[in-house]
């Protein structure tokens, strides 16, 4: 599928301020994926796709990682954590996407994990500081995703966890294993 | 044991900095046992011995871990995360404390975790408040633990999780564990 019939597929499915981000992440992935020599189309692929399932009914969410044997750790935590999974599982059951690359990226588009690869990490990081995003601190990681993308996934990591902690906000333990990983390799590198 | 015969015994295995400190926990978590209707007795024994591994050899420490089944999670993260468990396991090997609530407030003194007793948040907050800890924001913890015992272990574990995130330090899953545990206990108290 191309472009335009990607986006024509998801703009139904969720309000227009999503759809604006979605733009936004898909620029800001295929402007990553330039910069750090991974395949473009991939990477808008994944991005297009990341949010497919933000507004998914959550009953049938967490049917699915029932009935598709996902990460079953996830069941309770709401949303926010069911979308990445099951946009993963939409993208393969409807949209014939195969590539296991592709998929884990919008698996785990929102915790991250442990040894993730070339492409999840620039889903992972075009989510956070595409252009519409606003929140202090979102300019340091654009700049940070100018040069180093591990390090730009650090730092969103770090961002992350200290806004949840900030607001007091539940963490899921896979984005906690992430940043563990992500300072690890910090440290080793000196 | 009486607690100068305790205080005896831990004064030759740590400095006299890590002493003083213990002294001034010893006397927070009393203070804390008797607001909070505790036997002061035993959080006067837990916090004497909380820190009586933190100077003791790491390899040991790891070989306790091993010979003793102790949580294998626990090897490979140093001293800060042994020195509690191996304390409790001196407690009860050299020092014959049999009091399972004891052993567990020195056990988990460091990280927390899920359903912690009362004993238990009397000692994790005390060895954050005593006299002579001295960081931004102390007071306030010090306020709140005036008032309510579970707010004041939940800022706790929010304080310390900033400052590893702050200073890109690994984070225990455990203490997320906790984490997760005080802040789903905050929001149903709403």
């Amino acid at each position: 599928m191309e472009r335009e019939q990607y986006l024509a597929a998801i703009k139904p499915r969720m309000p227009e301020k999503r759809y604006i981000h979605t733009i936004g992440v898909m620029e800001t992935a295929i402007s990553l994926a330039e910069r750090f020599d991974e395949d473009a189309k991939k990477a808008e692929t994944a991005a297009i796709l990341h949010d497919i399932a933000k507004y998914a009914d959550i009953d049938w969410m967490e049917q699915i990682v029932r009935d598709e044997n996902l990460d079953q750790r996830l069941l309770g935590w709401g949303s926010e954590l069911l979308h990445g999974p099951v946009g993963a599982y939409i993208a393969e059951s409807e949209f014939g996407i195969t590539d296991a690359d592709v998929l884990n990226a919008i698996r785990f588009h929102t915790t991250g994990r442990v040894g993730m690869s070339k492409l999840e990490k620039i889903l992972f990081v075009a989510d956070m500081i595409e252009p519409n995003r606003k929140f202090d601190g979102v300019d340091r990681l654009r700049k940070k995703a100018q040069k180093d993308l591990d390090k730009a996934v650090g730092a969103c990591v770090r961002h992350t966890l200290s806004f949840l902690i900030d607001t007091k906000q539940a963490i899921y333990p896979v984005s906690i294993e992430c940043y563990n990983d992500m300072m690890k390799r910090e440290e080793s590198e000196g």
